[in-house]
Formats: C-alpha cells, sequence, structure tokens
C-alpha cells in the first residue's frame, strides 16, 4: 500500500500540535499580568468548544466561508465573559486570539514528518487557515510542501469537497493520498471518497486520558505517533 | 524598508527557474530516443510563446479559471504540428508537459531563498499551479512557507486579486510584502496595490543576452541574484 500512496495530508489541532496544553499557557502568559486569573485549562476547552458549532455555519451554508482566525475571534469574544472576562482592550483580544498561531508540536512530530517528507508529498489538510499553519510550521520546524485545507477549499472538514481539492491540487487521486488524524470523524469523511486512512492515537488531547476513541471503522494504518506511522510507512 | 517587510512573494518561470535551457532538454530527452529531432531552443521558445496568450483567455473571463499544466497541455497541442511532430502517444504527451515540472533554479535561487526564509516569510506568487511549485521546490530544495499565487487565487497575474489574494493569505497589508520577479510587467502590477517591488535581472531568460530589460517604474530593490537580494534585504 505505501507504494501507491504520493502524499500525506494531515489534520493539525489534536493530531500534530497539542492545543489544549498552548492556549493555556498562552492565556496565562496575556491573562496574568494584567491580574486576570482563570482556570486556563477549562478556558481552553470552553474555547475549543465553541469550534465545530461555529464551522458549522459555514458548512451549513449560513455564513460564507471565512477563515478560522475570524471563528476563533467570534468565539473568544462569547467564551470570555463566561469566566467573567470582558473590556479587555483590542490589542489585547488580538494577542490572545493568536495563540492558535503558537501552538506546540507533540513531540513526535518534527522527526516524524521530516522523515516521511523523504518519501511522501506532505500537507496539512486542517481547518486552519494558511497564515495559521505557516506560523505552527515555523514554530515547530515542519517543512510543508504546500499549505492545503479549508482555506484552499473554501469550506471546511469534514465536507467532502475539502479532501477533494486537497487531491486535486496535488493531481493526485484520492486513492494515491491517506489522510492522517486523531479524529475518528476525520478519517470516516475521507475513507468513502477514495482516500487511505492513518490514524495516530492522541489519548491526552482533551487532557490525560481525556482524547478521540479510536476508529470504529476500518482504517489503513494505526499508529502511537508520527514516528511510528513513518515506521509503518518506510519512511 | 528591510524592517517593515514581512513576506517576499516570487514569481518563479524566469525570476526564479531557467525555464528555456531546462524545457529545450526535457524535449530533447523524449523526443530524441524516438528519432524526432528539433531545434529545441526554438521548441521552447513557442512553448512559451503561447502562455500569455493561453492566459490572457482566463484574466478576460472567455475561460473559466484552470491551472497551467491544462493550458500548457493546450499551448503544447498547439505548438507541437508547427514543428512537424504529430501523433504521439498519451504517455508521452503526459510526460512532454510535465517537463514544466522539471526546471532547474538558477545557481543562486536556492542559497539565496534559504537565507531570505530566515527573515522573511516566503511563497511564490507564480502563474504556475500548486503542484507544479511543489516539483520545482523539491528538485530545487527550496522551503517555501505556502504555495501562493494563481491557483490559490483563481485567477492569471498581473490581475491584482492574484497579488492581494497573496497579502490576504499571510494576513499582511500589501505594505508588508514585496514582490520579487524578473519582470517589470510584474512588479509593475504589483506596486500600485501597495506592495514593495524587488527586480531580480536575468539577462539569459530567453537566451543570452534575451532578458527583459530593466524596469522603467521604480522599484524598491534591484538586485542581480536572490543572493544579493538577500544581502541588500539583511538576510
Amino acid at each position: 500500500m505505501a507504494d501507491d500512496i504520493k502524499a500525506l495530508f494531515f489534520d493539525v489541532f489534536g493530531t500534530l500540535v497539542d492545543w489544549r496544553s498552548s492556549i493555556a499557557r498562552e492565556t496565562d502568559a496575556i491573562l496574568k499580568p494584567r491580574g486576570i486569573a482563570i482556570d486556563a485549562h477549562a478556558f481552553a476547552d470552553a474555547w475549543r468548544g465553541e469550534y465545530g458549532p461555529s464551522m458549522e455555519e459555514v458548512r451549513s451554508g449560513r455564513l460564507p466561508f471565512c477563515k478560522l482566525d475570524v471563528l476563533h475571534r467570534h468565539n473568544l469574544e462569547r467564551v470570555l465573559p463566561r469566566f467573567g472576562i470582558t473590556g479587555l482592550p483590542e490589542d489585547v483580544m488580538v494577542q490572545l486570539n493568536l495563540a492558535w498561531h503558537r501552538l506546540d508540536a507533540w513531540p513526535d512530530v518534527t522527526r516524524g514528518l521530516a522523515r516521511l517528507r523523504r518519501k511522501f508529498q506532505i500537507a496539512p489538510v486542517s481547518n486552519g487557515n494558511i497564515s495559521l499553519m505557516v506560523a505552527l510550521a515555523r514554530r515547530n520546524d515542519i517543512h510543508w510542501d504546500a499549505i492545503l485545507g479549508a482555506e484552499v477549499a473554501g469550506d471546511y472538514k469534514p465536507k467532502p469537497g475539502v479532501y477533494l481539492a486537497a487531491c486535486a491540487a496535488f493531481d493526485l487521486a484520492p486513492a494515491q493520498c491517506m489522510m492522517v488524524a486523531a479524529h475518528p470523524f476525520d478519517l470516516a469523511a475521507a475513507a468513502p471518497l477514495g482516500l487511505r486512512t492513518g490514524y495516530i492515537a492522541r489519548p491526552n488531547e482533551r487532557g490525560p486520558g481525556k482524547g478521540d476513541n479510536p476508529p470504529t471503522t476500518p482504517v489503513d494504518v494505526t499508529a502511537t505517533s508520527a514516528e511510528d506511522l513513518a515506521d509503518q510507512l518506510g519512511a
């Protein structure tokens, strides 16, 4: 199978980067000096909790496509008052919203992707926007061949067009591409389109022991890390 | 000025890669073994000659956007008979068309861009499609932050939307971006939109001594190579 695959497409939030710890750290770093003390992990969870519903507004056609930074900002404004925070200056709001550009990769990711790139074309197929993906790649020393995903497709996963636009951008048939994610819903959306699927377990994504359950639908590869995926794909 | 600039956008054909020598070499490599001998440089010139007019069909709205590989194929079919070549098998036509994915960079490019990337975000803003840009980057060891340009914008340079889409993808104002090209028309299109401009002279693009004349409109930087550009921008 690995020899037929030409490109690997990666989910990013949760699969490659530890958004929860990073958002909590960034939030504390911004709010504590202003005398604001909150449960930063609960705040990260609440902010992330608005992620799916906000994209659904776009997927359903009720809102035109806008980049994820815009949805994150909208969601931030909804979540802050729940933590008793109001009236932050605009520059602080901008800085806080860009916390999503400062997420750290899981420890296996930089080396694993560098190995995988020797054998495959690699691209993020994330719901994050291009500038966000660029910032995360620079921060975590990832060399993508291209930034694909929601902003290039003009819609959000798991809409089929996002996966198919990525295959088309690389001039590849879906069967020559593998979607890699820690989230079964992502793989379950890609598989019927003909893409291969790779599951990387991230059991601590939403806190210790709080990751997605393994897929209940068949996947082509199940890995414990990006380096394990490289091992299994012969990269 | 250099400290205000956050991103450099590069024209590719001619500015970074020597399309003429490369297309001639690839054409010879494919046709000679089939007993077909032509003036491969004249063939490269003729094929490239169809480039502008074919994009104009899209820019004018007479044709919907399609990627450059498709236009190259269309143009190839127009040009081959002029050299007395007909009836090539489909696999040879595909291989020949993908000659544009196998272009060599000018000797200063790989090192120059590596230096520039330490200080700036860098992306191609080319009329070439994403897969073509990926192939050239891999061949010439270029680490782009993202692939921007025509396919992401859905139109061809010098339409303003292509430059502005690149700025928007990076969340930057035009004044924070520099368009770099060997072609004055490209810089003349970017400058009125607010982008900074960098000219790299490629006096041999269309053969010895046959490059574009230097710009007659003001540019911010005039360089002799990507490494010279890095010197001048302090990278």
